[in-house]
């Protein structure tokens, strides 16, 4: 049976049938009007790549070997969307799964994206924050999809190099006494997510201002990661879910304890937010050679990454300043 | 301030913390737990590369070209969780996201997964049905993350690669004249859904049984896609959201219309669900060739896929049998 009533064929996706924001539209022509959005950031695709548009998008594959991230952000977990916009939310959607190729010491290629959300969801501020951390991170989002869904969820996966033939820098590889190093200092993005829940978000100048932006806007040490596996860099891990959580990753993998012997804290962050808020999307680097490591830093005109503490033969001995470290952090809680 | 009561650091992971489906876990035990789940499926990673436990995975790159893809399931929408399983749900979500690859004539390598699920979820069912399509398709999760959520939501990112030195075949390539052939009869999935919400998914058998596992437990026509580019297809999608709307993307990415014949109906399946249902995977393959296009299905041992009808020149000229085929089929409603 012929379906009743056909209609004539449309040419082509319906673009331009609704209005950003305005009436709903389907799956095709959203895709199109999002495309172009993530393509004004990009630029378009080098002759013989696809990007988004096909059932897969196709680019040049980087030498040697290939480095893989996926982060999961969603609504009310990661981010409040009361206090942060949808152009903040795919941001840093996008800038979290960045972070996890630098902090091999990789650089990122291109970036495939899932966008769930609620009908009516705006989201073109969403993809708005995503194609503005893509320009950022030089990461162009070369496919996705879309889903209807009851909270926002944005899933990036990311692709990344390692350019020249050194290995990439695991958790794992962190021997007793290498030292230990931070690119930054700690705890600005959870002083931030402090300030814009007192409500102090829209005023806040100087260090509040600077952490609200910490919040908002996260960096993903990139040059610092590829900077760091120039050095030598025996180990690395970037601070997602907190300082200490994340160090206690680390040392896991490695197999070696750890005395710290300060914490850097963000100008505006308690210490507290530096050890267990999280988000910071700093690097941790072990290294054997501090002097080489600062060097490294310093050549590429990076701010140079701050000793922190030590690794230690014990696995079981983990200290800051003489005290046992606890694993606090962020940890979804599952099953 | 050092945070007060410390606590002895724990030796590793908090593997064995929680038993499946038993009290709340962390999310690293989670992680230990499921990828052992997952490794089971696919093998230990090669020397030198690094699977699921750092912040990326490291994996040999393919040469020249990489094909990537990425599909977001969630319940409520891709699929009813008080019809279909979550080990099913698992299966579905990687079998979408690597038929994309398939329909670029492209080979899966390797896929990352975000698992975003309420909590009290049973994730190991989840991830076991991850691992058995991992397995049935030579697509090894290396890499993921995990996220509580209000709702079941995997997203599924492969990369893929172009075997030999032709071309990934796009959307874009036919050509009026090129013969257009599917790869197996539609429809079986949507039929399935209708089987299973009638209540009669436990005792299906014979063509009923047969929807029920097309909707279950689909396939993604992997080997049909390579043999198809290795004939010299023009262009070629995959069915996922419907035999009618997937024909006109194909279309309207090439710029031409199309007559079709006929429309191949699974047994069990009507008209209706071939042409509009989605989720079957089977492929839509142009090409100028159609003996070649056999003749290379037939050299590997598959099915030969059945001629429907033919591009035209016209793309405003699409029709079945004669008459005007609309655009039905399955689109999410966003914006």
């Amino acid at each position: 049976v012929v379906p009743p009533k056909p209609q004539p064929a449309p040419e082509g996706p319906r673009a331009g049938a609704a209005a950003p924001g305005g009436a709903r539209e389907g799956e095709d022509a959203a895709i199109v009007r999002l495309a172009a959005l993530l393509r004004t950031a990009s630029g378009p695709p080098p002759p013989g790549e696809i990007w988004i548009g096909d059932d897969a998008a196709v680019v040049a594959a980087p030498r040697g070997r290939l480095v893989l991230s996926t982060d999961a952000t969603v609504a009310g977990v990661h981010a409040d969307l009361s206090l942060v916009g949808l152009d903040d939310f795919g941001w840093k959607a996008l800038t979290a799964a960045v972070s996890d190729i630098g902090a091999m010491g990789a650089r990122p290629v291109c970036a495939l994206v899932t966008l769930c959300a609620p009908p009516g969801t705006d989201l073109d501020a969403l993809t708005a924050g995503l194609a503005q951390a893509s320009a950022r991170w030089a990461c162009p989002v070369v496919g996705g999809d879309l889903s209807t869904a009851e909270q926002v969820v944005v899933s990036v996966a990311v692709a990344g190099a390692l350019d020249g033939g050194s290995p990439p820098v695991t958790r794992r590889g962190a021997s007793p006494g290498d030292v230990l190093a931070v690119t930054g200092p700690l705890g600005g993005s959870a002083a931030g997510l402090r300030v814009l829940r007192a409500g102090g978000g829209a005023t806040a100048t100087g260090a509040s201002g600077a952490v609200v932006k910490a919040h908002l806007r996260p960096a993903a040490r990139l040059a610092e990661g590829r900077a760091a596996r120039s050095a030598g860099a025996t180990a690395m891990i970037d601070v997602s879910d907190g300082l200490s959580i994340d160090l206690h990753r680390l040392a896991d993998a490695s197999g070696v304890g750890f005395h710290l012997d300060s914490v850097p804290v963000a100008p505006g962050a308690t210490r507290e937010e530096a050890l267990g808020g999280g988000e910071d999307y700093e690097l941790v680097v072990a290294a054997a050679d501090p002097d080489a490591l600062i060097a490294a830093f310093t050549a590429q005109g990076l701010r140079p990454p701050e000793v922190v503490g030590r690794c230690v033969a014990d696995r079981r001995d983990r200290r800051l300043e003489g005290e046992a470290l606890p694993r606090t952090g962020w940890e979804h809680r599952m099953g």
